[in-house]
């Protein structure tokens, strides 16, 4: 057995649920199916529950089990229904258990029993294509997997799970923009295994094409044309879906690189990260100072927005801001976000410089386009910030002048001030938050954050390292 | 008569030598050439003594006469015969004047009286086109000029020169790169006066062609081909000479600019610039200081190089430098020289900053290319410079890291230290000058050069204003 098998025996069995917790968890789901069978009875409603996901596939972590309850039902059945009776019947179905409604694009009830968390979701019993929500697809998911996966592939699916988990590629909400679980599944069902999944993913390249149900057989760049993506994975119960369509780009290249590192290095720290160290202050604002860029960060709050809006309204506010900034002359080395996802955000720009030289070049027209001449020249001679010029270099005229925001913070602070950064790009439901009360912090001032953001200052060291885990072997 | 005719009216008073200055200038040149035919005909040479030029063409201007006495001989005389008995028959004739042999592309001599300079020169007397040395076409230029100059033209020559000299584009030496003398007078004859030339430069382009022989009639494009420069004035005694060629983009436009704005704001500024104030050290320091920009000098000795093989050495080189700090990370935001043309040189580079941010970006390969990944990783983590990463951004890995060179006065010196800069592009000549010895100064350090090189301080003053005296009329 090599040292890759032999990582891969010890890692699995520390992630495979043991009989206990198994019969725990299924007796738990099991409970609340009798319970919710019983209801639907009594109020004469036809829906059959089943149970998906990772457990029913059998592909759960050990301590991280979900337990994914969908009841299906008839077509006929109208979308108002799942609104209200199903989420009041699935509310007494789960009574005594902390509850909360949950809207994906459609309401479902989430629910914690030691720890363990339920999901009761409805969906419509149809054939594949004729989809008529989001989770139709569930259970045919559920159906392919387990007529794929043998006892061995299970392991296998656990190992990549727990793979992804651990350099930060599991899952593909906004936040994270990564492989889904069932994602997980179909590349090793794809592969054959874990190792074998790794190694063919060290052959990936922008476009690359997996297609487990043959949807595309002969027709590959009919598939990439139709899905444009770095990453196709067609849903082999569904040819209209990819289902890597969440993964970034950056995600695709982070586990290829780590699925790289591991074959030649491999070593449990990809799969059991150490903890992350918070920062003391006095730590961080060494680390700050001696580090030789700029950081700003940029504190406000979510107004309970879920996470998936949440995260979008921040990246897109990030690109937007580093392109505002990069046209004032700041060069952005990194952007980089935190969030508890219930009140507080923070955006993170690490600058080369956040002040920059006073002084900039402003080109002007070339000397024979006469009205623009005219312009140029009455405009820059008056202005107070003129340098040095208007000269000719080449056949434009040009000035030195000064530099309108030499100061990155400075220029944040003024235009989050209007319009909460609208028209720097920032996204509108973050720019009424911003509205509401936000704070600019630069490099020292930043470990005031800290001590306030419970998990700020590990998320803040991570940063700072940005450095994966998995490389460190290579220092030695 | 409108405001820009009694401008030049009266300019053209001051400009246009008088009776006395005539009689002085003209029967020196007289004395000379009989002098140097007697000579010629002592030794049994056959060679036609001509006076050439400005004075021949009575374009000159008050106070700035140049005599030039050519000499023209049969094709048959050897090459050798102009290196030696010509320049020995020449110093004979010029006895009790003070003498400097000069080298263009055939030696001649430059003497001295009452401060007019005298210029005799050797040439051939051959057909058009069938040229055995540079300056057999000087004669057939005299001729052209003179069948189509009036008296009236010959004002306006004046009128041009003076402007041209003035706004600092006169001269087709290396160091101005500007319009000779031919030059202007073939603009006065082509668009028929001093005012209709300026009028006709602001409708120039790049790829302007004049043509005033009509040697490219119907192929026009043809021309613009095989000349392939932003101005073409094909010389009308040479189809395949571009008078033009020496006038670079800036002072061509430099030309078409001053011209717009005296149609605009007619001036006697253009013709009669203040003369520049020289700077004190104290307030330099000061300029300087409160500019925020950054500026370095590099000085060294010229080693007595001809001035159009200085000047070609120091813009190659001013050039060469540009592209290798632009490579370092520095933003030069102009470029200048100075030089007596005797003993001493100054390059000048004017930076955004000297000094840069200390960490960059250092982009990788993308994760998937093997060898590559393997060494940016394994080079880059051992690095002590290291300050963040590697991190996977996009599709490649990326560090943060140390910059070898954020200070540019420290890399300058160190560069020019080995092997006088050649490496980072000094051109040959002007390397050799600077193993020799050099000084790099930034900012108020450069005050110590004023006191020591003569004129230093007025062309400092210029190149920190940077704006044309003739456009000091629109701040007003």
């Amino acid at each position: 057995m090599g040292a890759h098998e032999a990582i891969c025996s010890e890692v699995l069995k520390a992630i495979t649920p043991g009989p206990e917790e198994r019969e725990h968890v299924v007796s738990l789901a099991e409970a609340l199916m009798d319970r919710l069978r019983a209801l639907l009875e009594d109020e004469g409603i036809e829906g059959d529950v089943r149970l998906e996901g990772s457990l029913a596939k059998d592909t759960w972590l050990s301590g991280e089990a979900d337990v994914d309850i969908f009841v299906r039902f008839k077509p006929e059945v109208p979308r108002e229904f799942f609104r209200k009776d199903f989420l009041r019947i699935a509310r007494k179905a789960a009574e005594g258990l902390r509850q909360v409604e949950r809207y994906a694009e459609h309401p479902y009830l989430e629910c914690w029993s030691d720890g363990v968390r339920i999901n009761i979701v409805p969906c419509y019993d149809v054939r594949p294509g004729e989809w008529l929500s989001a989770t139709d697809r569930t259970p045919y998911h559920t159906e392919f997997v387990k007529s794929r996966l043998t006892e061995e592939l299970k392991g296998d699916v656990r190992l990549l799970k727990k793979f992804m988990k651990g350099i930060g590629a599991y899952g593909a909400e906004l936040r994270t923009g990564g492989f889904s679980g069932y994602l997980c599944e179909l590349l090793v069902i794809y592969y054959g295994g874990f190792l074998k999944a790794l190694k063919g993913a060290l052959r990936w390249r922008r476009g690359t094409l997996i297609d487990i149900a043959g949807h595309y057989e002969g027709r590959e760049d009919e598939a990439r044309e139709f899905f444009r993506h770095h990453l196709i994975v067609v849903d082999p119960v569904d040819p209209y879906r990819n289902v890597a369509a969440p993964v970034r780009l950056d995600k695709m290249c982070l586990f290829m690189a780590a699925a790289r590192e591991f074959m030649l290095r491999p070593s449990r720290t990809f799969f059991f990260p150490p903890e992350p160290r918070p920062l003391g202050p006095r730590e961080l604002v060494e680390l700050l100072s001696s580090r030789g860029t700029s950081i700003i960060a940029i504190h406000t709050r979510t107004g309970g927005m879920v996470p998936d809006v949440l995260w979008g309204q921040v990246y897109r506010t990030l690109r937007a801001l580093r392109g505002t900034l990069a046209r004032e002359g700041f060069e952005v080395l990194r952007t980089s976000a935190w969030s508890d996802e219930r009140e507080n955000c923070v955006l993170l720009l690490e600058f080369a410089s956040s002040i920059l030289p006073p002084v900039v070049r402003r080109i002007g027209p070339p000397v024979w386009v006469e009205e623009h001449v005219e312009r140029f020249l009455s405009k820059n001679m008056t202005d107070p910030g003129l340098v040095c010029g208007p000269y000719v270099e080449g056949d434009r005229w040009v000035v030195l002048i000064r530099r309108r925001w030499p100061d990155a913070k400075e220029f944040l602070v003024k235009k989050l001030s209007e319009r909460g950064g609208r028209d720097i790009g920032v996204a509108s439901l973050l720019a009424r938050q911003i509205e509401e009360g936000f704070e600019v912090l630069r490099d020292g001032e930043i470990a005031k954050l800290c001590s306030g953001l419970e998990g700020f200052s590990s998320f803040l060291r991570d940063f700072l390292v940005g450095r994966p885990a998995w490389l460190a072997g290579r220092s030695a």
